[in-house]
């Protein structure tokens, strides 16, 4: 593969979108975010897992069997030669019709986008810089925890990050808890215990998040627990990090007047992931 | 022009979009549903006031003026001969980055879309049957009034309006607050005063909204008064009725057990619509 960006349309090569397409109308679809190593899809199942809840949630037909062998033909032409890549997979419900209504029988479109990254994803990436984005995510369970394609709030944040030069955001809801950073989970580490927002209400329910709870932090004596958490939680976390499928788990340093010298537990997970390459 | 959909990008026939594009990948862009007769866009200057919001709120470069020249560089081409139509110009933000920040200086994508239509949009439509929104919208006040891409909690209750056959959906907020229909704003009448939602923490605020509040109502002796509204509103209504930019208005015969035969502000509003076309 070229250094340059690639792109498939139902398993054809493409640089176009034809029109209309309900993903660029409405937002209409569901997407992930897949870390490629040497062209090989990372942690694919948990991915798999997401996107069948997503499907069901917006009642977009199954199209699983076709993505997973969109994703191997895709991965089988590509050069292995370039190390890390990042394949998104966008799932777009259909081409058409006008008007919030789907329209029955018409098969999911499947977009697969391939870009090389520069950055080596063995090494985990300094300790980051945060602040807390102004806007706050919007209370809707029936959109919770999937990986959708209405993102314009993440967008907010992101702009708001870019202006105040941090990497990432906390992100709170409606009520003031803490949800997530812009492009993750987030994670703190109180009294030796790793706490982790519960997504009941918003936010994405994350490939490593899931990993992080279910085995890895298990694996070095770890609990990991779903709670409840506010600023008052990050004020007494003795560790905050986040997560996402490029990073895997990145340290926070520091959020305003709070800092964190402590990155041991996301030392270790990012161990953890590095295991599970081999 | 033909009975077929046609489809321009920055002012250019075309029948796909360029990938990447930040519309297709977040939803990150803005639309309006623009009603044509006989070639000529009806109520522009209302469009365009709530996209330049828009544009504000998302923070996406000024293309007002582009979009205005494309919109009558391409109604001058098509033929006057098609008595209604809908445009639909949509404002994606750019073709890429990946991820969530946008870039700088990347001028927004003008997508303009129009479809005949064949109902004459000089008669008023049936009353219509209505049920209850199952999901309820989300509280955002940073994308409230606005019409952005993201419209999946649309499409949920549009879906589940399909299934139980009705033409349209009351919907309400997480608070229990009637805010809208899937696909315009509503209306109630009660004792004599126009009753509509109040749109601070989420809705759309629709074109035809602006229009009953701001001139159609006051020149037929209409206050119409926006309000914090619940379902024992829409139980005690006199009359119901709701808009949007392709049916002006249109009236509510029925919800479950409630029914309404009264529609004579809804008629009254209509006959006001039809004299601002002459």
């Amino acid at each position: 593969m070229s250094r340059q960006s690639a792109s498939w349309l139902d398993g054809t090569p493409t640089t176009v979108l034809p029109l209309p397409d309900r993903g660029v109308d409405f937002g209409d679809g569901l997407f992930e975010t897949i870390l490629l190593r040497a062209g090989h899809p990372l942690f694919l199942d948990m991915h798999f897992a997401r996107l069948a809840l997503g499907l069901e949630a917006l009642a977009i037909p199954d199209c699983l069997a076709a993505a997973q062998q969109q994703i191997q033909q895709v991965c089988s032409t590509i050069e292995s030669a370039c190390r890390w890549a990042v394949m998104r997979l966008s799932v777009l419900r259909s081409p058409g019709p006008r008007g919030y209504a789907p329209a029955h029988g018409l098969a999911p479109r499947i977009l697969i986008n391939i870009t090389p990254l520069e950055r080596d994803c063995d090494n985990m990436l300094a300790p980051a810089t945060l602040n807390q984005a102004k806007i706050r995510l919007s209370t809707q369970p029936a959109l919770a925890r999937i990986k959708h394609l209405n993102r314009l709030e993440q967008i907010v944040a992101a702009t708001q990050a870019q202006a105040d030069n941090v990497d990432e955001s906390f992100v709170f809801d409606q009520a003031g808890h803490l949800v997530c950073v812009i492009a993750g989970n987030v994670f703190l580490v109180c009294q030796g215990e790793v706490l982790t927002p519960v997504l009941d209400t918003c936010g994405v329910a994350g490939t490593r998040r899931r990993l992080i709870i279910e085995s890895w932090g298990p694996s070095i004596g770890l609990k990991v627990r779903e709670a409840r958490l506010t600023l008052a939680d990050l004020h007494s976390a003795d560790e905050v990090f986040y997560s996402n499928s490029l990073i895997t788990v990145r340290p926070v340093s520091s959020s305003g007047e709070l800092s964190w010298q402590d990155h041991s537990v996301c030392n270790a997970l990012f161990n953890k992931y590095r295991e599970a390459l081999v």
